[in-house]
């Protein structure tokens, strides 16, 4: 299985959004076209990824909702459709207490839970990071997950707590890309190394 | 130079559409996506980079936005802010005859003619084709010209001109991806050969 954690700081946790403003909902454009980015190919959603996208913004912060591939149906690649199902997700979790996790419709869930948590249960933490080690030397395991920082970067302390979970920092080239692309990137390299040693 | 060339077979080419139904006007979510994609990084805009988008759709085909990444200004990277550019572009477009030419704004300019007669202009063609040559394995000139299919593909007889260009075909993995997905990878494979061979 391949995951992907993307922290986004200011990405609102209320529905009270409009699918014509999602760049003003906390960039929740860049969420989407990440979360677009992570599941499709030309032919199919890609079944063995998982996604999760936290918000730290307001209204109820925080929020994590989480997209299975394995699950998934019916969603499309714009900005609009998948900006609509987070919203119906953040509409789900708006009377959440601090714990709480709710399945929202087939392949999709929406907790409240920190990020914090949520990396501390995973076992093969990659934070993507421009003075990492090159992706393309780097052998993955089954479960590889990578965290992904939104346009502002991740702070100081969270990088500290990746450092004490272990997290390898891994670079995906020289030039710094939006989080959003980052998954076409990941994904490439580990369908290459699955390609030579299936 | 970096130049893509998408070709949207059934991109509208007029300018009614809403900024909420861009998936209904020939996928031109897709294209909105790709030109994102070919120009962002997390710092600034590729200042090297050219990307034609070349639109058969309805009422008023062909038509190609082209985007200089040198001189746009003000850009957003969400798919709405670029679809209401294309928009704007179309709208200039709506009374030109076959051949003509106009510059819509900084960096923007839109013209009526065909994807052939383009790419028949261009010297270092590389058509991105799922049986092509690994990228990884190709050394690239200095203007390579990148031919994106759409979600369609693209027809037999321009792949047969393409040919007979002496466009060469490269893969970029094992996994076929939208064409929108394609300059990322591009860009990244440029990025580390210039990085390392500067």
């Amino acid at each position: 299985m391949r995951e992907f954690i993307l922290l986004n700081l200011k990405a609102r946790t209320s529905p009270d959004f409009s699918m014509g403003e999602l760049p003003q909902a906390g960039r929740m454009d860049l969420v989407c076209r990440a979360v677009s980015n992570a599941f499709y190919t030309s032919k199919h959603l890609r079944t063995d990824t998982v996604f999760h996208a936290c918000f730290n913004g307001p209204r109820n912060p925080p929020k994590i909702v989480s997209f299975y591939g394995n699950e998934l149906r019916g969603m499309e690649p714009d900005e609009k459709s998948i900006g609509m199902i987070i919203r119906n997700a953040l509409k789900k979790g708006i009377r959440m207490k601090m714990g709480d996790n709710s399945r929202v419709s087939d392949g999709l869930s929406i907790s409240m839970k920190s990020f914090e948590s949520l990396i501390k249960e995973k076992k093969e933490l990659y934070y993507l990071h421009a003075k990492g080690e090159d992706i393309r030397n780097v052998s993955f395991g089954e479960n590889p997950c990578f965290v992904l920082g939104d346009y502002i970067g991740l702070p100081r302390k969270t990088e500290g707590l990746l450092d004490r979970l272990g997290a390898k920092r891994i670079s995906l080239g020289p030039v710094e890309l939006f989080a959003s692309h980052c998954p076409i990137l990941v994904h490439n390299e580990l369908d290459r190394q699955e390609f030579h040693n299936p």
